[in-house]
């Protein structure tokens, strides 16, 4: 399952909901057992959640773009599929959200990609539930120094932090992605699934109880002035690079 | 506390009711701080549990299996002795599980030895008690794959990934169990007692709450067709390996 | 911020006292946005609570020290400031309970000096949220050993379990310590605050609902002639090795 959003795999309203409508078939549809999540824009894995979806738009757009985003979280992290991540651009925040549901995560050894949770950078907060995945992976403290400063990792920093598994040469990530799938199918589908499940039920519970009161306290949040300003800061800054 | 239940030390009914009556002997007699745990079966610290008490049997049996392996789990976890573990064999799942109760474990560095959960590789899943004694051990990220792929690590994996403490040559496993037990009785027995409750009082209060619907879960997941099926392939597969 | 309370900076009641209201103080003031601890005695960041504070009191004292401790815990953990630890000396207990509250933690190259929470040689218990906070830097498995052997850790140990984030010359401490601020202060302080915030709210409303039992416990324990008498023991140790 490649996905391909020019020019950088933005996490546009429209991306998400396409998105989970083609999980959702794979799912239901009983000859898949497995999917490889990567990148058909090069360069860029994701470039994470799209910043005009969160800037100068009114409550009601904020809130069902953010319960977008939440729906592919929890989809692909209870996934009944395996899901595999080939890690082969850049992958900050939505990116990174993304790779975190996947149950292996291959990253291409290019020192320019770099994976992380970056929003405080931006002078947003990571969501509980995505910080809860982002301990349950690479522990607690890792995940409080790296989110409050922000930090993107280049591959081999991020394998020894255990945020990705592997890290392969960029032209074998695809050959290394297909034989780890091939070892993950091995294992009977009945017992891998309640084990996945096991392990996700209490992180995935704890967004699924709160799922309105997060969207409240999105919409809240990103329609502050001063967040609202701190983003048109951001934009104009990507802008000017472009330019 | 050398456990010798030819030919593979399997945690059968008989076993782990005579293990508990033995250990709360221990327990009780004050002139015993602390035990070390070995096997007397040359090369299988343990093969785990038995599973002609899982297969073929009344739902009646099963339960009364299942409580005595949960009751084996929570009187070594809570023990107020120290428990040394010496694995001086292969180690899988209930093997695994004995091993992960302990206040230390040392492993004998022989490439045939293994430990881990496999219980997914049989078709099964390892209950979530002992998930979290895992997931407390490994971490959550190297404990979700493990479990998912049903992996068994060698010696030097297995002290890399810290399901064990230490890796020394064969010959000297007792002598180092030895001299690690008198490194742990130099600890006043009242403030290490209320330390190790204290660490672990969250995770086995989260059986001891749950116990009797584990058993039903046990019964009812034991007694299908399906995995009764499993189970039969896979104990003529072992048998077939004997012949 | 250095700390001096001769000779050892340990954590008496009146340091205490003092402490959190120049904290406050630190805080209130919009032109401080982080601050470092340091120690201004010789080879001792801190040598931890003052065990004469402990010892041969009345159960009122106890309640009122104890209150002191839960209350600089409470506000350096949860400090909105940016907390740099510069451990230029030996840390036990009450000294690694101060380090662990900080955002970054730097230590001088000095093996002499040594970290960790020996509570349980002293025949002492850490308590829980101390526990939950040394969990969450180290891990549950390192935490559990070295809480339950008292373990003390010299700096290239610390820094290979995750106790501390970064060793560096003893000389060149406080230059790094101010370089490791101006990282902090780059990134945007409500961002910064609120990710901050989310990873420690679980830990310190742990406390918080349980602060008057825990004072009770603390007070029932330290009461009892059993405690007083291994104080009484290593306190007349110290003084033989003083004299």
């Amino acid at each position: 399952m490649k996905f391909k959003n020019p020019p950088v795999n933005s996490l546009s309203l429209e991306f998400l909901t396409e998105f989970v409508i083609s999980l959702e078939k794979l799912e239901n549809d009983k000859t898949f057992r497995g999917v490889i999540l990567t990148s058909d824009c090069p360069g860029v894995f994701s470039a994470g959640l799209n910043l005009m979806e969160m800037y100068g738009r009114n409550p009601a757009h904020y809130a069902e773009y953010w319960k977008a985003v939440q729906e592919l979280w929890l989809r692909l992290y209870l996934s009944n599929l395996i899901v595999v991540a080939a890690i082969n651009g850049v992958s900050p925040a939505g990116g990174c959200l993304m790779a975190l549901t996947c149950d292996y995560r291959i990253m291409a050894d290019n020192p320019k990609y770099t994976i992380g949770l970056n929003e405080s950078l931006v002078g947003i907060v990571a969501p509980f539930w995505l910080k809860d995945s982002f301990v349950d992976t690479i522990g607690h403290r890792a995940a409080e120094r790296a989110l409050q400063l922000g930090m993107l990792f280049p591959p081999a920093e991020a394998l020894k932090l255990g945020l990705v598994d592997e890290v392969v040469p960029e032209d074998q990530i695809h050959s290394k992605a297909r034989s780890v799938m091939a070892q993950w199918l091995a294992i009977p589908d009945h017992s891998r699934q309640l084990t996945k499940s096991m392990m996700r039920k209490a992180t995935a519970d704890n967004l699924i109880k709160q799922r309105e009161a997060d969207i409240q306290n999105f919409v809240s949040f990103i329609s502050r002035d001063s967040i609202q300003k701190s983003l048109n800061m951001y934009l104009e800054k990507l802008q000017r690079k472009k330019g």
